[in-house]
């Protein structure tokens, strides 16, 4: 049988250059749609079995974030539910993956995917619990339904939102919901039940449907970046963030988190809004106690690896979290979660992954406890 | 919270007409893509929880089995997952819904569907088994894999082909196949190790994945019936179609079921190829028996009711299973399952759905394991 | 570690002899208690992880069904959940395991064993099934719950009444009621709405209680072998025969189903009522129609092997089948599955056990509808 | 059909003074096996459906913990999967349950119970996985197995030692192990790596098999109450302590947490080694950063009601934990959860139960590894 390379599924994305033969492969990232953004990938190798492939990925060093490459190794499945890390290396220019699948079809990606059905699936069985009611926002610029889990009852005293997979390649991100959702809908959840004590949740799993489906990086299917469209967001280039915008100043924000994926950085931190002008000692101080929180909740989660102070711009603005506090004045966090591994505590078999990600998403509600009840 | 109605998801399919409020909501059935056909429809409703829902499907009474709605009762689901009818009727022209959903999202369609990533399931947890092989045959028209499973030793004297949702609205046959299959790949199940030392089976799930994705009730992405393209089908119009016969020409073959539903009776049956010029009372033979087993096999199914006798046309050639027994003289059956009930075990809650499909699947073992032993 | 022998859970038994070494352990097979039956063994062994063990059954030779050893492979597992066979041997007079286990506890068994508590956890769920009646019958000597389940509708012109585990080492047959009870409460099982419409089942999953718990091979806790006390079963010695009788002569009995395991033959078979003095040549045909109904549903049961011919002595009505038909006049029959293997159907790595158990358990409904509709 | 109530089972407990009918229903507790302990009950009644049923227990007033019965609700269950409260009210003397079945059997417990087959299967699955090793201590007074579960490296720089359910009615405390255990080997969960990088765990997850399987609260098969037996323990009286103590000395031993259930507070909390003469401030000090880091790490867990302080006996040195800090010098902590409910977090469905007892067991590994860190 001769090797085939598909990507017709959902979040499928590759462009094949040419297969010669089993060791000699070359693709291209495929960029997102309606965007110069070269970074996502998961496709489907067919006619491997016990071969070793080489794949290479001519295109990497044009790739968005290129130092994501370094010390990466990418992700593959045999069925799409167990996924493992495989030998990748990066000269600067050409990403290099090789690996002799045990069976004859193999599936590649650049983290572990979560599907537009698990996502439906997601928000038909959190309706299901008594605690959660499932809402329509709005569409997207493709129509699909945008909707909102609200957990709780919505006269709690405080609102949280959590918001996830702007960036929609940021799969971690949903993951990352679906154990805090999994968390908050047990009974037998003592976060859960003090956290709803104090607020009600906004959770938003999926921000950028369109996104997630066409396996874009960072874009919607107007080629915007969400996560830049916060200051004055449009029904045309970004209904998402738009609805969402509207749907919190009608609710109000008393605790705002937006989950992403790191493409460089092996660990799990977060941004807060420093980079605000009027940014006050006490919201700094307030932001410090749940990074201290996130620690002690998570030995994953840590604050010594991040980004680098920026000065204010106006960009600043167009940012979720960031925008949050300026409007809110709430504390409004970043969560980083890593593409690749986290270095404190490496996992050589899979990396950083789904289940980690869902395990952060549980942890998350303690240091939020504590946030709700100062 | 209004109304709204969205099918952007797999195998979503409605034209939205008007949504006036709960109680007056006018839809038409949407087309297959690139033909006339109007039949199929899966959409969700939001924003109706405990409120009746009254739905018309103004259409309905020029879709391509217009009678297929008398005695119709429309499936319904809130997770998805567990599928049930609801009060449906249709007085010739239009058809309607009236249903008072339990939750804010509920999912309404012609039948319990089968999604294409269930499908990728089927196929990635099949190529573990040490019995199965997966096979890529090809490429659908948008690109897509066309997918085969060969269970058990191609050595064997047998070859027994069996495959389902040439009509992609179908969706019952590919259940029926995932029940043949969990049968066939069970190793404690009798039938599944005699019939492996008689016979190896090629099994494709799923004949029109473009269809299937699309939510087409009868064509592929080029507007073709497959079943209609079995005489001469080309690369360009039923690419399907040839990659599957290419593949028959190589292999042989013995025995070929070719998996159906039926918009019009409420009963399991079969169509053989009784209106062939040369069918030979030796064929005629061999085909009852296979009818005569098949219904000690199964009280699903069952001989009384089916289609009537047509002469030979040209056209008869164009199907599948008068196709392989014209090509191979082996005995080929079409078998169709009911898109209502089965008439003979009513189920008013479920209907014919999934499940019963399934067990049709792994029942059909014990007539075949008879045809191969004869 | 030292090598460790223990028995001291449900249905435990061994007496160990000697431990010297891994390589050389003496066992003595237990007897039933408050009878002479020797042939039941489940013990567990610790510390001997990837070192080779020799167990020899020293009192093999004396077992109730010594030559049950021929060709016979002892069972064995590391989560009681996944059991498979290992070399086994037989000298005439001991028996000797010789197996290196992969980790260091490992159980081994004469059978796949049926706990107690699974024996609840099936009446339990059952009993949550709106088609099925969790009925008591009385006490064992032990003062155990005799239970009955009532499947269908009592009014229902036919009353078929299936029993397993007089003989509680016989665990197969709990397996079989087990896989029966599965399709007969699956609500998209053809077979059990055709049977529930001619017929209600009366089920007693464990005629055995106290033997079951006990480790009993053949013996309820009074010492006697409950398929010898239909004639004249009392509260004292025999309770459970004596309760079960009690009420097939109040509900009537149109079918009877016993089931058991036999030690010597490697194939599955019935066993009828043809000893009986006045068993009609139409109580015969019925009997042979009902085997090969069976046949055909079932490649795993056949009637080439089964016991020989034997003349009608007093005994025979001791025995529950005979004692069926001679009471009801009805259809009665004895059904027997190997210890060891189906030597129609090999499997090294399984032998027959408990998932075999329960398809036939499944496939025992075609026959039994087809002999109610006669 | 008439009532009936059975306890012939695993843990099953109890014994019937008079059943009038179904709303008039004279029990007594049953004492543990050689001893005079009156609390454990658990057994089945039969033939009350939708029948309300009113049980007396008689001598509830003589119970060990008469003012456990004080706001206490009983636990019911249908399937003895899902248990739930049930009415229950106290008069000083006698304890009644007013309750409606909604099933012909139900079954009645002190609390949801924890059975040998479970713990048998618990460790079956933790030898399964790589990071654990099952380990046999020796025998009960029965005979029944002694295990331990080692996980992580033996090699490691700290030694935990976590044993549970000395008193074997307190059958929270083997839930709480299992939850510990599904973190301790999940892979995914970060406390688990981090703790082991830091320890090896000693877990016993039973350490009175014998009385689990009788149904006594309290004492083992000798009448010995465990936990008053650690200063001068004897092979023959109680085994179980004097071989986990031969194991702790072989080991030694840096943290020790036994695991327990309160008859009376409806509270979670420890009970410290404050009581030994030779209690040093530091360790004073390290004992209360435990309860501190375990507040933040459980909403469940408190320090507000407790038990008194109470001043040195002899009597101090036989229990568990003031043992191992005379022993060790280490900090060793006794922990209590409800038979009630969690006071500061009512369920009035549920009470505290097994699921919320497993989500402590989880949490504690926070912590322990901010103790092992120290
Ligand atoms: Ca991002
Ligand atoms: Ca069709
Ligand atoms: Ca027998
Ligand atoms: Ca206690």
């Amino acid at each position: 049988m001769s090797i085939k390379i598909s990507s017709q599924f959902d979040a499928g994305a590759i462009d094949v250059v040419s297969v010669t033969s089993a060791g000699d492969i070359d693709v291209n990232i495929r960029k997102d749609s309606h965007a110069d953004i070269i970074q996502w990938f998961y496709f489907r190798v067919q006619g491997a079995q016990a071969t070793e492939l080489t794949i290479r990925f001519m295109n990497a060093g044009k790739a968005a974030y290129a130092d994501g490459w370094q010390d990466y190794q990418a992700v593959a499945s045999y069925d799409r539910d167990t996924w493992f890390r495989v030998p990748t290396s990066f000269d600067g220019e050409v990403m290099t993956i090789e690996h002799t699948p045990e069976y004859d079809s193999v599936y590649y990606a650049y983290f572990e995917p979560y599907s537009w059905e698990r996502h439906l699936a997601l928000l038909d069985s959190a309706q299901l619990s008594p605690l959660a009611q499932l809402v329509d926002l709005g569409s997207t610029v493709e129509g699909r339904d945008l909707n909102m889990l609200i957990v709780g009852d919505e006269d709690a005293p405080k609102k949280v939102w959590v918001i996830a997979r702007q960036h929609p390649g940021e799969t971690m991100a949903e993951w990352f919901v679906e154990g805090m959702l999994e968390a908050l809908l047990d009974p037998a959840d003592p976060f859960a039940s003090q956290c709803l004590k104090e607020a009600v949740f906004y959770v938003v799993p999926n921000m950028n449907p369109d996104g997630s489906v066409r396996g874009n990086l960072r874009t919607n299917a107007a080629g915007a970046n969400l996560n830049r469209e916060w200051h004055t967001p449009t029904m045309e280039r970004a209904p998402e963030v738009y609805l969402v915008k509207q749907k919190m100043l009608e609710t109000g924000c008393d605790l705002f988190l937006d989950i992403h994926g790191d493409e460089g950085l092996p660990y799990v931190f977060v941004a807060g809004s420093d980079s605000l002008e009027n940014f006050t000692p006490e919201q700094k101080a307030e932001q410090e106690r749940f990074i201290e929180d996130f620690k002690i909740a998570s030995p994953d989660f840590q604050s010594e690896f991040g980004y680098p102070d920026a000065p204010f711009t106006p960009e600043v603005l167009t940012m979720g979290s960031p925008h949050a506090t300026h409007a809110f004045g709430c504390l409004a966090l970043t969560l980083e979660m890593p593409f690749k591994d986290n270095a404190n505590d490496p996992d050589p078999v899979n990396g950083w992954n789904g289940a980690r990600s869902m395990k952060l998403g549980a942890a998350v509600l303690q240091p939020v406890l504590r946030a709700l009840r100062r």
